[in-house]
């Protein structure tokens, strides 16, 4: 036979762009290595310019970017990296998104809307992903917008622990801020030992014209300590308004516990003056200190992000981590 | 300037597999027209035969198939009638598809499971669609899964419609049947003016071991007319259940309203003894007369579906037809 | 350099679906391993459900499924294996379907018609399959359906080993049962030796009005032992009623040789009572108890499927198998 | 609404390719048209420029080219062209090549070969081919080759009405020269009402070693006369040498029937000599002066292929021309 | 013949993003028509919002926006309205970008880069892009990567005209920036009636260690009129500095003519003092009044794109518009 | 777990057309291996067949094809090598095609042309092509019209090495024959220690009526050693007219140094009486005894490719081969 042979090895990077380096930092330390060196900046008319310093040529690459805002800016600088792996020769390409852009825009609400999640899945297939993962989607359906693999991470288990050493389990209900996050309020429940449930949700009494709309409590929640969930906080509008509701109602105390820490806007002076006693949330987004406050308890998702990558690139099993649900 | 010219017309034709004719020729005939005459059946071997008896060459081509058991079968009938279109110069291709298959597995519950609601999606596209219609699908994420334009169609206002004529709307309460359906309870409970909120779900005293699980209602159904709303019903264990509970708790009576009637095995006979005054679904599927019972009522999906392929047909807008939601 | 660096290793994995679990159990165990175990069954609605119970990351994966009736169901069953495999990182996926489904179903024969072959091979493609195996494909043209290596084995050295046992060479003619295989039995007719060629075909004399279509025997067949070879049988109408022209006209006696035994209705009945002296097939699709028959020779393809398996694996060859045929 | 409206016209457009510009202008003076004015020649190192002298822009384009020899060249200028029209913004590309090239690749005959018909449909499709039309495909698979629309036109009718005409047809047996078209002699005996078949075939003593191959008759020939049929007559060698062997084994007369005219190196000589009455062809190939004989009959296919187009332009029915086959 | 025929007809629809609605809306005036009413909007954390305000189903849509910066935000906006015109069932999309985002990233001008132009093309595609068009890309092979037509409009025209009402035509000398445009310099020679050519670049003298690089001017510029010509100009550095050598080198007076004002950073001051009698540009982008200055003239863009959008939407030609160049 | 393990290794091949198999040879050898044995040869009709003699299964492929006259067979010949090697389950496909045929058409120069380097890029990657190498391309740009990795070579080094060993740098002038080829004339002169630059270009005075084309240097060449550059030499023309203009205007003497020896028609006779004292060329096309000439020196590519093949091979980078340009 002619040719060459030689034995094979892996090679696995890690490289990240610069929305969030502590993050990236952080997952490098767990798993003992160092970010591909980069360099990353702006011109002066915005357009971003990229370039690796190392090659990348048949390495598992892992590209981590988070997604605050300006939320565009980081993810045009992501694909734009993916461009470079892809032209680089990286064997394979996993994007780590932490916290999904756009996961809201999951579907057309009205008509003539775009469904911006799937758009973006279809963004970075096309600049060179054949991977993706991603934790706590806002609705696990956004896995199937990806035409590949996603590692759909769970950060449940972090938080419930946070909480379990915060609270008195018996005495918690598990409250969903809306409607539509009833499911997620139960998969709590389930982990803080089988507590009631709980929902806000407005309403309008028909018969008065112009009446205002009111929130109301469904579920028992007098005299409860109060755990108010939610994949992410943007505003802090809808869980802040929950939090007066709950107290309005009786409840004992509310620890608010989300992954995503999006903070926009007036969230902070909500979130600080709301009345809850804990505010739990994970470093899937930067928290810069300016958006921290004092019953504020940021969570770090390295290590769970790290034993992912981990598992991904020795062909183990991801699902491993979460006793076979993801 | 060389060539022929001559001016343009458009033909729509509408295509039936042979799941559910009757559907399809209601639909020919809120249009006016008449189905393509189409040889369809099975070989010996189970294979499926498929030819259309005109040309449909340069038509805007509707091929509406509904998916009761064997949902397997019908789903490759389908497929093989889209790759016949395609193979015959169709202009478009619409897939008409009431009841979505596989839309209940729209995300890995699990680690290696399937995202058949996607897969299909897929299979769709590559056997020549151009664009998907549908029935209330089960999550409208969904949309997103087909990679062109879906049209969303809703049942609700037909079978709100339907409910407000058998119901006290000021005694009513909307109720799910489980936690992840109660943003859909919203929806009904503001078609039914404003309302009030319920739902029903499993719960277990952990402190007793190996003991048995039971259901619970959060919200306020003592004495209530209960509107018991889901999307499907398919062995009806959930729903029926959910009626005993309602029941139980004090409801005065209870109505259930879903879109389609899957009806598996033991559901016929579960609905009809289970207490509700009344079962109101569609004819997204059929609904043979072994499956009907007394308190049954069916309504025809067809005027609905017919006004969508013509609004399409003629550049009209869908989203016009639900008021600017879809 | 950053990143990580480990030596490569390479798992082949075995999959199946259900539809023939006896023939992926043999060739599993003439590759010395088991099959991945699998959760796969149907929902009351007919909705398939499939669960790999192992990681198969990073692993070539080798998805199993024969195609008897109902075939549908199990094409279905195969692609939802393909979006799991897919979706959980398998490295490769090679779909071995023995019996290509559709194969006849490879050309329009008249307008209109779907060319269902190419169909599924695309519906493969899009599920995920990165490689294809199969056995006797109706046409040879069947592997140009696939954009992607097609791996074709070849049952005739097994079945004219076989044949060759049971008959003496030197009175053998081979003949086709139609015009469309007079090439494949000229494949045959240089395996047993140079033997002489003959073929079935229908005729009419078009000078007497509505006579009916009669068969007609071309070739030498007189006192000889024929060798009546098709790559299937379905209904057996064909080739049984091929033996009884060929006793009508004087051959001895009548040997039948088919890679496929698809024995739909009336085929088992046909076949045991047509008077041929020995009917031999493979396993490519299952023979259950109640369609064996005395004069029945069924022989195992699961060694000539595993060592092709093991070839791809390795990276060897598999066209060695055949001496550079494909 | 705001925007602009206009009334919709159809615009059809003939394009050429250099190979064979008779045929292409037969087909427009049929259509009562003419080619769009090209520019197309080749630079000093063999790159072909092509360029359109007319705007095609939303027009439905049909691109014809032949395929003699030196058929890369030609198949390279087709590609162009494609190429040149779909950035010209056609509203859609019909590719007319009426001998399909590399149409007898159209499997892996051994190991390691490329299937260079698939492969031909393919680089069509990359190029800018929406649909495809050719005439008499060497299989008729190779219509699933191509994934969009095939209209594959016969000749048969042309060349059997002709046939007609010359022979006797109570006293004819249709023949083919190998085992592989024993199927299309069958169509041809169809169309001459009923006629027997015979083919030719190698055959070889093994009992003799190194004995030369010969050939065999199977059939009743003695006294007939043979209509030896063929797809296309490349070297000549296989079809005359059936001449030889039909004469030398008593046929009275014989008379070649094939649709492609390839008539490469030996072709014209051996036919010319060969003894065969007539030899009928249609022109999808050019036939110069110089591969014209005293017997041989170019039949144009033009008329066909025009009325062809003008079905595909007007969204008539292709399949109508051949009542119900296509 | 079954279905519904009516008469066909073209709806165009003009649609813009927020980027520059002055161009829009002056586009959609040459065309006598208006913008599809839009909301767009971003949420707090930066995520695009846009649902379009009217049907735009079956209609040829125009999208247009332009990339100043922040050019990040535009770009995804413009992918985001993509995503909801294919959505929306629009038949065909053009995109109007008339400055071309990332157009300098063409190429990897070293290793481990991106090419971000074929990135851009590729997402414009993947959004729903059927069609391209824009003004004086930075090289004409953009052209090359969209995969599909492409209608490159050409600002030259209308700026040599206005250069041509300001000089005296016999004492110009045509200078190129730098030794990347000499070939752009030169079609504006042609178009000046065959002015002289010149080019400024960079040197050093190697002898001398770190000795700073000085400019130099390749030509005659002596007591010439300079059109010092370019694509763009983003902070004015290279060509305010070719400004000063040609002044230095005795250049009579020196205007400068380019197509897109970027005008980032120092760009305004360093036009206005840089000593050239004109700054002519066009209004592909936006010049707000705090970037204008007494010496420079903005020509309006908007005719030209009207006149190329109409010519696609009546399938003209928009080559006729520039004499067979495009 | 279920399946088989084994340790990874990895295998290069090498392939080459039989456009100029003394290049792959040559590469082969400096790699210290052979070529894959290969059939390839062209049937009567013109239709290429191609087969490789040994598995390639599971093998990063390289395959070489140059391309001289005539063009379109070579191009043909690879595209049917690319489709074996996909079929035939090589791991990696990478083209390398020293001069990238059709470079020269890389943007529609007017309107209704193709941009067949594009279409050539495309037509790799259906082939099957994963990654392309090419050498010096006509314009850097070509890189991004391939969807993958592109390993874009440079001779510079190669060629200007050469010519610093025959000339006095001191007194160069660097000449681009055009004003297209400025940049790439600055590359050289950054090469030759900061060399000047000048250009020639055609002119003419428009004043007098029908006056000729005249040619015309800008830059200073007078007495000075010219070093003529360019990418490709086709028929000379440009370049020997380049040679005779630097002359007349007093250059000392000229030396040519180009990549490409296309050397078509009267390229040999014009090069070899033009008056420069050298041609260097390198062997990315073949140069045959009959195209020598006693002026002409013709450098060996291979070592450079080979190196980058094993670059590519060993996951090195081949960046590093060019100090981080590529």
């Amino acid at each position: 036979m002619t040719g060459i042979t030689n034995t094979g090895s892996n090679r696995m990077v890690l490289l990240s762009g610069r929305a969030h380096p502590e993050l990236a930092n952080n997952i490098a330390r767990e798993l003992g290595t160092e970010l591909v060196p980069t360099d990353a900046y702006d011109f002066a008319n915005g357009e971003t310019y990229v370039r690796f310093g190392e090659s990348v040529r048949g390495a598992d690459a892992f590209l981590i970017q988070s997604h605050p805002a300006p939320i565009n800016q980081w993810l045009m600088e992501q694909l734009i990296m993916l461009d470079s792996l892809k032209r680089a020769s990286a064997k394979s390409i996993t994007v780590v998104s932490p916290f999904y852009p756009y996961a809201r825009q999951d579907k057309k609400h009205r008509g003539r809307e775009p469904i911006s999640a799937r758009l973006i899945a279809d963004l970075y297939k096309t600049a060179g992903a054949d991977r993706l993962m991603s934790v706590d989607l806002h609705t696990a359906q956004i896995q199937g917008f990806f035409d590949g693999p996603v590692d759909h991470l769970m950060a449940i288990p972090l938080l419930s622990d946070y909480v379990r050493s915060v609270v008195d389990v018996d005495n918690v209900t598990v409250v969903s801020p809306d409607t539509g996050r009833v499911r997620v309020a139960e998969q709590w429940a389930e982990r803080l030992g089988g507590a009631p449930l709980a929902f806000v949700h407005k309403t309008r009494d028909i018969t008065v014209p112009n009446q205002a709309v009111s929130k109301e409590v469904v579920g028992n929640i007098k005299g409860r300590t109060c755990v108010l969930i939610d994949d992410m906080i943007d505003t802090g509008g809808t869980i802040t308004g929950a939090v007066k509701v709950l107290k309005d109602q009786g409840a004992k105390n509310v620890i608010i516990a989300a992954t995503h820490a999006v903070f926009s806007g007036p969230a902070v002076e909500r979130l600080s003056s709301c009345g809850a006693d804990k505010v739990a949330v994970t470093d899937t987004l930067p928290v810069p200190p300016e958006h921290q406050f004092e019953n504020l308890e940021v969570l770090s998702i390295a290590p769970l992000i790290a034993r992912a990558i981990q598992e991904v690139f020795e062909d183990g099993s991801v699902t491993s981590l979460f006793n076979g649900r993801s």
